[in-house]
């Protein structure tokens, strides 16, 4: 997982050195990528994005899916983690939007590569 | 996985039916933005597109993220799979190069979500 530091081996071209992300660039990428690699959690981004004021109850999120609370949950931690939505807590429910900045952070990621 | 078909459960609010993206229609984006959801594929990726044309030899990968062929080759493929990279075998070496229009498909998914 280390990079080497031996001398280059032969190989047929020069080495692209100082080219591409370094691992501190690419892993927080890499996060935010990897919470929505699944398709619950893509779902889950868009009904609450598609919600009013880009925000949604997880009580109206269950449902849609067709998972348990837990699951839903769940898969909304991951999405809070990787800063894409916030959660908010009102009352007896948790309200859940979207962090547009975010989420424009990581669409202008892709095309910076 | 599956959608349940119940009765509606109580709920606190109208749920949020027809909106959001299908399971159809967000597995495809799960999966390219989890072939994205890895460092080690992000710099990979990155090294491709910094390369002349926008390709590299799989000889010039190895290097930059310090791992072994079988381990670069493992990431590749999953990049093919997602279709964000092509593979051209040129004699010896496996050329790669970004299919620049599926990582602008993935940033505008996300700008639309």
């Amino acid at each position: 997982m280390t990079a080497t530091s031996v001398t280059a081996p032969s190989s047929c071209c020069a080495p692209a050195e100082g080219a591409g992300l370094s691992i501190d660039e690419a892993q927080p990428l890499a996060s935010v990528w990897k919470a929505l690699g699944d398709p619950t959690r893509v779902r889950l981004l868009s009904l609450i994005a598609a919600g009013e004021g880009g925000e949604a109850c997880i009580c109206d999120l269950q449902e849609p899916v067709g998972l348990s609370q837990g699951t839903v949950s769940h898969h909304m931690r991951i999405l809070v983690e990787a800063g894409l939505v916030e959660r908010e807590q009102r009352g007896k429910w948790a309200y859940y939007s979207v962090v547009r900045p975010a989420l424009d952070d990581a669409a202008a990621a892709l095309r910076a590569l």
